[in-house]
């Protein structure tokens, strides 16, 4: 069975030596994350998760979710014990306002929870993820009584969240949405429709769920101005608070998937459901979007969070399994063979693994320290710079990450050999689980257009070109300290590549906008590339004060390789990019 | 359900204009391949392969194969009608020997039907794939009365047969093999061990299964020289050929498998089972190297079937599923909104699988002649000659396409948004069944160490070197044609990559083995991506001569996609090459 070790040390070196998270301790919250309650919590975090939930993972795969004739929905069994475990431990309300019963932390630290949560089960992680992502949408967007009614359960875990976009005939496009809602006498709606694809839309670990759904208002303009949020709960709440009268809201199928079996993924019917509305009529994409961008990151989160354990676990099997001889003479000479690690290829593939791992934490946390300072900073130039970095980050995180998670974790099944493809061994569902991170919440061809058509031109270019002005400037800031140049260096050259993609995107996807549409993935990965390069270089600086650490020289070490050869990518990227779409769109649809 | 059409008229293409088949007829068997008959043929497999086998392989996903408690194996329920269509129309043997029953035809038109039938169902291809590797296997070690009792019946597909190489403890490293062969007095052997992962070694589809079994013979040397080839049958044939009383071999269970689980892969026990020596002792290795050669090129066909079922079916999708707009205005202004292959990323999706397909199909068929001429050319330098192409293209066929069909099997899973994600839709049991190819028959990182560790250096380098003058003479003999410098500039620039990355390990892997291992896959892609750009000047030559022909311009449209945008990739893998093996190696093992 695959075994997880969660990240803890890793995690302290970037929250407090390179993101230096002491410097903001004047941000409500923060100052409860002094670096030794910092360390305690992630022990106590990966003692959950490494002791009662990883052990969930295999069998709950195994297992799946089923759906029963009444329209429940049982997850596996081993799942109920972990969830409440993780509830009972305050983990969900971390980071969720104090005054609904979270605790007040910053998101930083959830984002750490999610990673560690995602790698040791990612279908368990989904349930109180989709709730945190439904906390926070009604936190902004909910009116007083519905905050009062709604977050405290969700916050102890009580209550689940969704998020009900998806129809049959629409994922992406949303303006297509046909689900009703008709205003009742009181003020509350009747939902009629059907959603699909409608993560842990009905099961049996929490007490109610509650969904957010996205439907159109009797008399609504067409397309995505007419579309409002509601709030739909499985269970109408009573007066004091607790599950009363059953909702008309039903699970009518549960799909079978490639992966993520633990996750119920339903078809949920809303017949003549009662919902209260969320925020203002016909606005619920923006109200939604809050709830999209949290997830993005938590799905960019996952790809990261499957990186990392599939290759601990490959890790331990090259280190173990002996098979063939080292190519510079036997490592292992009083053995039958030597262990698989000794092979350049298999070397290879770990150093590209763990160098995409760690800089990718660091990103990963960059980001939502960005979102922390978006919510929390009183200072409003900081809170415009933190939101457009955000802006820029999310869907590369999502979109990069998530490929690459993908990637890594078939290149860590790879080095199982025949053993990789039994499911036996664990690593085939690392890999149909990692799979689904690249399409929901947005295709990561979605992602990379959000980023090419939206961010980039956003404010005119005022994201982009404080991004290039922050990484240019730290190459240039740190250029002649010692031992920053081999970091530096090949920096400058990558963000140079992405500041040549981007204005040839400026001179030429407005007289065609194909241009930025063919050139968008390679984009997004190319920015990813650069993104997790200037990582790297900080990684790199916080590593060479202390230069006598061993683990800072093994920092050290990585960081050389993702230089040499990973970085390099970008000028390839950029040469595609800049292919424009002309041979992409030459053949007429009907000639393929 | 996922549909499949075969490729017909590309593949007459191929074998009629661009490797020019009518020029071979008078090699045995080529004669009765003139244009005609070769349609005839391959429209007639095209019925089987459509109509008999894809409607079997989702269903044979879904219900797998079931070991019985009495240690028999049953196949899903469809897949005995369908192998049994395949066996009364004679397929199995179409290039087998004509003096055991065979049809003696070219083993390029085996390549084809083997693309045909991989792409319907992968895992019931693998139980007559199998038994052709074991009849060339017995075809050229065996003695004259194994071939007269065990060649016509598996010809004919009544018997079926296996390769029993892998052992728990050892895949790649077959010198660790513990399989014991005791001689018996009457000139057989008693074998006795424990086999792993063998593919069709048990089944409910033959009368027989034929297992040709890697052991040691009692005393024999230590490591790979000590290995010999054993015949062991589950039925020992009677003196008139029909199965008799039963061997000792057992299955002791089926895997549980990502993928191809309609493809009964067993615990092989032999317990004193009888068996006789084939070819010489000690010996072993080299005999079974016939049968890993013709199973290594059909798993890279494998590959390719895999990009080509999964890109018919993502077509499909995408020209029908609405969704969004077109960025340059709308395309379908009736319609709510406008089909998926509108967008330009999903346009380069489906151009970068294409491109890959028919390149990869002339190169498979390249090949498979190669294989032709060494097994049937009176010429020996003609023999020569394809046999060292044929050495050198072995393993970039299998890796290069196996690692390109899995990547162009994610990527077509991705058009479908969720719905990829869904079983029913298909798309998952593409990527889930593409991935197997990726592993066996020798991992690709072991296919990139036979290219470079052994073929690149074979005889002085004299593959490699022909390879260069071939490539290289066909860009300057064609540089002055109309139309061709397009095609033949990029190709010479990417031969370019390819020799100077050969020439750097020339240079650079003798003083260090490692700067080998460390740049070999990307030397293998690199060649790949060589190979394919030569395939593409040949069919682009090929299309110039009916310009006015629409299939023939699609083809060129296509070619120049390839060039401009896959082709190029050369020079960021030969970079990757030539940064050695010193930051991969860096790292100390107990630092990771």
């Amino acid at each position: 069975m695959p075994v997880y070790r969660a990240p803890v040390e890793e995690t302290l070196f970037i929250l407090n030596e390179v993101l230096d998270l002491p410097a903001f301790r004047d941000l409500p919250g923060f100052a409860d994350l002094d670096p030794d309650s910092l360390e305690a919590i992630l022990r106590e975090a990966a003692r959950l998760f490494e002791d009662v939930w990883a052990p969930t993972n295999q069998v709950g795969d195994v297992e799946g979710c089923m759906r029963h004739p009444d329209g429940s929905v049982s997850t596996p069994a081993a799942f109920k014990a972990a969830y409440d475990a993780y509830r009972e431990g305050g983990w969900l309300g971390i980071s969720a306002p104090e005054e609904y019963g979270g605790q007040g932390l910053p998101g930083v630290l959830n984002s750490v929870v999610q990673e560690f949560a995602s790698a040791a089960n990612l279908s368990l992680a989904m349930y109180p993820g989709l709730t945190q992502g439904a906390i926070a949408a009604l936190f902004v967007h909910g009116d007083e009584e519905q905050k009062r009614l709604y977050l405290p359960p969700m916050i102890e875990g009580r209550w689940s969240g969704t998020m009900n976009l998806t129809e049959s005939h629409c994922g992406t496009d949303l303006g297509l949405i046909r689900t009703r809602a008709t205003r009742n006498p009181d003020g509350s709606f009747a939902l009629t429709g059907a959603k699909t694809f409608i993560s842990a839309g009905e099961h049996d670990l929490c007490e109610n769920v509650v969904h957010l759904v996205l439907a159109r208002i009797d008399g609504a303009p067409p397309g995505v101005k007419g579309i409002s949020l509601f709030l739909a709960p499985k269970f109408l709440p009573k007066a004091d608070g607790s599950p009363g009268e059953r909702n008309e809201i039903s699970c009518g199928a549960i799909e079978s998937k490639m992966g993520i079996h633990g996750s119920s993924t339903c078809a949920v019917n809303y017949d003549g459901a009662t919902a209260w509305l969320v925020g203002e009529e016909n606005r619920g994409l923006a109200a939604m979007f809050v709830m999209m961008n949290e997830a993005r990151l938590a799905v960019g989160t996952q790809g990261l969070a499957i990186s990392e354990v599939a290759y601990q676990n490959a890790l331990a099997y090259v280190r173990e399994r002996l098979q063939g001889r080292a190519l510079t003479g036997p490592k292992n000479p009083q053995g039958p063979a030597d262990p698989l690690i000794v092979h350049p290829d298999v070397r290879r593939t770990l150093m590209e693994i763990k160098a995409f791992n760690e800089a990718a934490r660091a990103l990963m946390l960059r980001g939502a320290l960005a979102a922390d300072i978006v919510r929390r900073s009183p200072d409003p130039a900081a809170r415009q710079a933190a939101d457009d970095a955000l802006g820029l980050l999310t869907p590369v995180i999502k979109g990069a990450f998530t490929d690459s998670g993908f990637a890594n974790a078939v290149a860590a099944q790879q080095m199982f050999g025949g053993h990789g493809y039994i499911e036996d061994w664990g690593m085939s569902q690392f890999v149909r689980d990692a799979r689904i991170a690249m399409i929901y919440e947005g295709a990561n061809g979605v992602q990379a257009m959000d980023l090419v058509g939206r961010k980039l031109a956003r404010d005119g270019g005022r994201a982009i070109m404080a991004f290039f002005a922050e990484v240019g400037g730290y190459c240039e800031a740190h250029a002649d300290e010692a031992g920053m140049a081999e970091f530096l260096t090949p920096l400058a050259a990558g963000l140079e590549d992405l500041r040549g993609a981007t204005v040839w995107f400026m001179n030429n996807a407005m007289a065609n906008p194909d241009n930025a549409g063919a050139g968008a993935v390679d984009y997004m990965h190319l920015f990813g590339r650069v993104a997790l390069g200037y990582m790297w270089a900080r990684m790199a600086k916080a590593a060479l004060r202390r230069p006598d650490d061993p683990r800072m020289a093994t920092k050290l070490v990585t960081g050389r390789f993702f230089m040499e050869r990973m970085l390099p990518e970008t000028a390839w990227r950029r040469s595609r990019v800049e292919i424009g779409a002309d041979s992409t769109m030459a053949l007429a649809e009907d000639a393929f």
